[in-house]
């Protein structure tokens, strides 16, 4: 029997595929701001309905929960990010910098994911496992944070579609 | 060693939940109509681009999304839905429908869906694996779909946080 990846590697492998089609939006919102001559650090404020948050917490916090989600399920401790950006270059960079970060890790460190014992302070010393934390809490939130972020691009003009949603697909001859 | 339930199949569970977040969204925009005293059959038509689809359009394809994949995956063949909703009632017979449907499967019906061979007809005789198929294309869908509907409503001033968005969390005293 070949060897199956555990599943929360596979998805974290789908998570970070996912974060490199938001730097590409990221790369769009920009030139498209260039285009309309407008400053691209507007997009950091903008947003759907006045008590949701806006763009660059999207993005941080996209960025945040799949970090968090593979240090907290590899019981590891994860690097931190100030919440400081002021441009969308910089939002790339955090971007490319938890890109890197989820590089570092390989199926094996996950092997004890599924069972794993997770908290945070706001949960008042309960606790979830490893699966239940990831499959209810991590993955929706994720891609919640990068769907309000692409569509809040796209309610501001920017040129996207669903294929730079997905990214490329894996395709076989049958 | 206990018994794991394929990857998909629990995913599939937990796509179910978000299904039934949704439910309760649909419930609690047709209670905003009426507070705010329009027609909620509004709704259907909003979008948050003129060039991306409108909120029918998100739940239908959030619902088509889940149900073709539980089938695929399954080598089931997916009951039809005509796409011809015309309330906030009808869309919640449709993504009960779809709920039910998914009520119908075990994690047994998903053994042989890791490398079962899935096409569609646009795919132009390609074709993915079953996990690059859900993994890659069904799991992002269906959260780019149920986030959408999700963020139209709040743009409208439905009273929506994230624990709607999420649901009730498995949280264990540890």
């Amino acid at each position: 029997m070949r060897y199956h990846a555990p599943m929360h590697y596979e998805l974290l492998v789908q998570m970070k595929k996912t974060l490199g089609q938001l730097d590409k939006w990221l790369e769009t919102a920009t030139a498209h701001a260039t285009a309309k001559s407008f400053d691209p650090k507007l997009y950091l404020e903008f947003r759907l309905a006045p008590d949701q948050r806006p763009f660059s917490f999207q993005v941080q916090t996209a960025c945040d929960t799949v970090k968090l989600a593979a240090a907290r399920l590899a019981g590891k401790q994860a690097p931190g990010h100030p919440d400081t950006e002021q441009s969308l270059d910089e939002l790339r960079a955090r971007v490319k910098s938890v890109t890197e970060y989820l590089d570092g890790f390989t199926a094996k460190d996950f092997e004890g994911a599924a069972t794993r014992s997770i908290t945070q302070p706001r949960w008042e010393g309960k606790v979830m496992t490893g699966t239940d934390y990831f499959l209810e809490h991590a993955l929706p939130n994720f891609y919640f944070h990068v769907t309000h972020a692409y569509a809040i691009l796209r309610h501001n003009g920017v040129g996207l579609g669903k294929r730079d949603y997905l990214g490329p697909l894996t395709m076989r001859q049958p």
